[in-house]
C-alpha cells in the first residue's frame, strides 16, 4: 500500500517504532546525521504521560499534555512519520509488518513502552480503569463525573456509596498523584458542584502492596508522601493487595471489602512489544533484554530503548526505572552509537544517570529525592511544576499549562469537568487487535 | 428511581429542558425568586456553538469552548440541575419523561435548540459530517487528520485526490467560518506538517443554494465575504444545490461532481423537540410555535426559547434567526412573565432587538453589520474576536482561548492537532436513541 515509506535513498533507514521520550530524543539526535529516520506511532502525537493524572480528574485538557509529533520534526529534512499499528518484526528479512504494509529496514529501534500490567487477573482488567493513554484519562474522567451524577438520583444507599467510592490500586507515583488529586476534588470542588452530596459519603482509597507508598523513593518522601494523603483524607492501606473485583465489590488481603464502581488500577507495568522476537529475548513483565548498547539480546541491528528496555546488570538485576529520563538518555545515546554503528567505530556503553526522583500528592504538598537531598511541602511543590512545565513539549502547552495551574491555585477549582464523550463499558466495534482507546462514534 | 428532583417545595416547580444560551440566561434570571428550578440536559457542559468550528480545525481545545452547568450555577440556591435525555412530555399530567424517570413540573421550558437537518436525504446524512456539539467537532477533526494521514500513503490518484478534496455545504455563517478555517489550514499548517503532500492537491470548496453567501447579512457583507474566501483560496460555488453523496462522489445540480471523502454539512437546522406536544404546535423545520410570550401555542404553561422556537409574526413570517442573541434576549423576558404569570400578572410581549451580526473567514478577515453600519477586513476581524471572546463563559476559557489565539496569530499554527479519538463510521454500539456523539471506548 504504502511504497514511499520504501523508497530507498543512499542512507541507512532507522525505522523506530514509538514517539514517547525516547524514540524523540534519539530522532532529535540524528537530525542532519547521514541516516533517514522513519517513525511509526499509532498516534500522531506524543504523551507526556506524567501528567496523564491530571487530564483524568478535570485539572488540564487533554490537549495541553499531547503534542503532534509531525510538528516536532518539523524542519528535520531525514525525518518521516506514519500513524500505525506495528504488527510483527521479521528480523531475518529486516522487516516490519504493520497496518500500513511492509517496511524495510537496516536499524530498528523499538521505543514502544509499556502497558498496565494486570498480572493476568482477567476479571479485575475487565472492571477497573487503567490510565496509560490520553484516551483512557479521558475515559475516567467521564467515569468519574458520571458516577457523581449516578450518584445523585441513586436511592439506594449500597449502590450511592458504591459510586462515591473510589479505590486506587498500586502506591507508585501514579497512584500517589491520582488519589492525591482525587482527594482535592472531593475536598474543593464537590461542594460546589454536588451540594446535594454528602462530602463525607465520598471516600478514597489507595490500596499498596508493600510497605510503603512511593517505594523506589527514599524512606523520607515516602513517610512523607502518606503523611500528605492522610491529610488530605486518603485512607492509604499498605501492606495490602487487591483479591478480587467483579465491578461491585474489592476484597483486599486482609479480609476487608468496599462497595465500588470505581477501581482505578495502577499497580503494574509491563512492555509493549511487537511479535517476532525470538523468546530468548523477552524477560520479566514482558520487556526487551539489552545490553549496555541497547543492542537486543541476539540481534546486531534491533535496539529497545525506554520502558520497554530491560538493561540488567549485577547492580540492577530488576533494570532501569520506568522513567523518563531513563528513556531520554537511552536515546540520546543510542543516536551517537547508531553513527557509530553505521561507521564500523567502536559504540559507548550506556550509564544511567539519576538526577533524582518527584513525586505530588497535591496543593502545596510534594516530596522530592536529589541525590542525598531530600524535601517534602510547598517547596518541593513548586519545584514539581517547574520541572514538569519546563519538560512539557511545545511553547503553547506550556503557556496553557500554566494559565490552568495559576488559575486552579487561587481558585481552588479544577477547569475542565466535562462529559465529551460519555464512558460506557460497553464494548465497541474494534478496528484492530491491541488499540483499546478509540473507537469514534459514527455520527449518525 | 430520582425521588430527590420531585420533592415538593412551596415554591411552583420550573423545569428547563437545556443548557443553551437561553437555558443560561432564564436560569440566572430566576436567582432569588420565588421559584424551584430545575435545568435537564444531556450533556454536563454548555457549548459555546458559535466557535465548533475552531475546534473541528484544530484551533481550540474542545474543553474551551464548553463550561460546566452546575458550575454556571453554583451560588444559585433555587438550581437543581440533572444530566438526562427527556424522552416525553405529558402535558396534561404535567410530567417529563426522562431517562433519569418521571419529572413532575408547574411551568416547562423547552430550551432544547436546534440539531442538523439533512431534509430527509437519508445516504447524505449517513456520509457527511454534521457540526453541532462538541463531540461532533472532535470527530470531524479526527476525520480531517486522519483522512491526510491516509493520502500520505495511498498511491491511487483518485483515491489520494478524494481525500484530499473537502467540500462544505451551506454558505451560513458555519460553512463560511468552516471552509475559511479549512483554507488556512491548508495554507499555514499543511506545507510544514505533510511536507510529502503537495499543497496544490488540497482543495476547499463552499456549495450554497443561493446567490450568496451569508444571505442573512448585507450584500457588502456576502460580496465581501466570498471575495476574502476565494482570496483564500475557496473554491464558491453558488446558486449550486447538492444532488448526492455516496460517501464517495458529490454530485451537484450543475451537472459537476467532485470525488470526495470529506463532505462537511451545514446546510440547514431543525428544532429538537421532545414527543408529547400537539402536532399544531410543530411547524416548517421542526420548530415550536410561540406567542410573544414565548407560550407554546395550545399550551398555558409550555414554553420554548431559542432555536427551537418559531416566533412567526406578519414582518417576520420565518420567525427570527436561530442565533445567540435571540434565546439570551427571549430567556430574559420570559424569566420576568414567568414571575408575571405565577403572580396572575400581565406579561410583556416580546421584542427582539437586532444588535447586528457577524462572520470571519479567517486571518484578518472579518465582515460586520451593525444596523446601517457595515465594515470588513481587519478591523471587523478583531471585533469579532472580542465580541466572542467576551461571551465565552468562564475566565479560564477566556483567558485559554486568548492565549490560544494570540499564539495562533504570530505563529500561523493552529494548536490541537490531535487523532484523539479515531473517528470510524463503524456503528457502535448505542445506549440511547438520540445521543449520536458518545460511546467512549470500554478499556479492555
Amino acid at each position: 500500500m504504502d511504497q514511499s515509506v520504501n523508497n530507498s535513498s543512499a542512507f541507512p533507514k532507522i525505522v523506530i517504532i514509538g514517539g514517547g521520550f525516547g524514540g524523540i530524543e534519539l530522532t532529535k539526535r540524528l537530525k542532519n546525521k547521514e541516516t533517514e529516520v522513519l517513525m511509526l506511532d499509532r498516534h500522531n502525537y506524543h504523551t507526556f504521560q506524567p501528567l496523564l493524572y491530571q487530564v483524568a480528574t478535570g485539572g488540564l485538557e487533554a490537549d495541553s499534555i499531547a503534542f503532534p509529533l509531525r510538528k516536532i520534526f518539523k524542519d528535520q529534512k531525514n525525518f518521516t512519520f506514519r500513524v500505525t499499528e506495528v504488527e510483527r518484526i521479521d528480523p531475518n528479512l529486516k522487516k516490519v509488518y504493520s497496518t500500513i504494509g511492509e517496511i524495510d529496514y537496516d536499524y530498528l529501534v523499538i521505543a514502544t513502552g509499556s502497558d498496565t500490567n494486570f498480572f493476568g487477573q482477567k476479571e479485575i482488567e475487565r472492571y477497573s480503569m487503567p490510565m496509560k493513554t490520553i484516551p483512557e484519562a479521558l475515559n475516567l474522567r467521564s467515569m468519574i463525573l458520571q458516577n457523581l451524577e449516578e450518584a445523585l438520583i441513586e436511592n439506594d444507599p449500597l449502590i450511592k456509596s458504591s459510586l462515591l467510592n473510589f479505590v486506587v490500586v498500586g502506591g507508585g507515583p501514579t497512584g500517589v498523584e491520582l488519589s492525591g488529586a482525587l482527594a482535592e476534588l472531593k475536598k474543593h470542588v464537590l461542594p460546589k458542584d454536588y451540594p446535594e452530596l454528602s462530602i463525607n459519603d465520598v471516600k478514597v482509597y489507595l490500596v499498596e502492596g508493600s510497605a510503603e507508598v512511593l517505594g523506589a523513593m527514599s524512606e523520607q518522601a515516602s513517610t512523607k508522601a502518606k503523611a500528605f494523603l492522610e491529610k488530605l483524607g486518603v485512607q492509604v492501606l499498605t501492606n495490602i493487595r487487591v483479591v478480587s473485583y467483579d465491578g461491585k465489590l474489592i476484597k483486599l488481603s486482609d479480609g476487608q471489602a468496599i462497595d465500588t464502581k470505581n477501581v482505578l488500577w495502577s499497580a503494574g507495568v509491563k512492555g509493549s512489544i511487537p511479535e517476532g522476537l525470538s523468546p530468548d529475548a523477552i524477560t520479566r513483565a514482558n520487556r526487551i533484554l539489552v545490553n549496555e548498547f541497547n543492542q537486543v539480546k541476539g540481534y546486531e541491528n534491533i535496539f529497545a530503548i525506554g520502558d520497554v528496555a530491560a538493561f540488567i546488570t549485577d547492580e540492577k538485576p530488576n533494570g532501569l526505572p520506568g522513567v523518563a529520563p531513563v528513556a531520554i538518555q537511552q536515546g540520546k545515546m543510542l543516536a551517537k552509537n547508531l553513527i557509530s554503528f553505521i561507521n564500523n567505530e567502536k559504540p559507548e556503553p550506556f550509564q544511567y544517570f539519576d538526577k533524582g526522583s518527584m513525586a505530588t500528592v497535591g496543593r502545596n504538598l510534594a516530596v522530592v529525592d536529589i541525590g542525598k537531598i531530600r524535601f517534602q511541602g510547598v517547596f518541593a511543590w513548586f519545584v514539581w511544576m517547574f520541572v514538569h512545565l519546563m519538560s512539557l513539549v511545545g511553547f503553547r502547552n506550556k503557556v496553557v499549562t500554566f494559565v490552568n495551574w495559576v488559575w486552579s491555585y487561587f481558585s481552588y477549582d479544577r477547569g475542565t469537568r466535562l462529559i465529551i464523550r460519555r464512558f460506557s463499558r460497553i464494548e465497541p466495534v474494534m478496528t484492530k487487535g491491541r488499540d483499546h482507546d478509540d473507537s469514534g462514534s459514527s455520527p449518525l
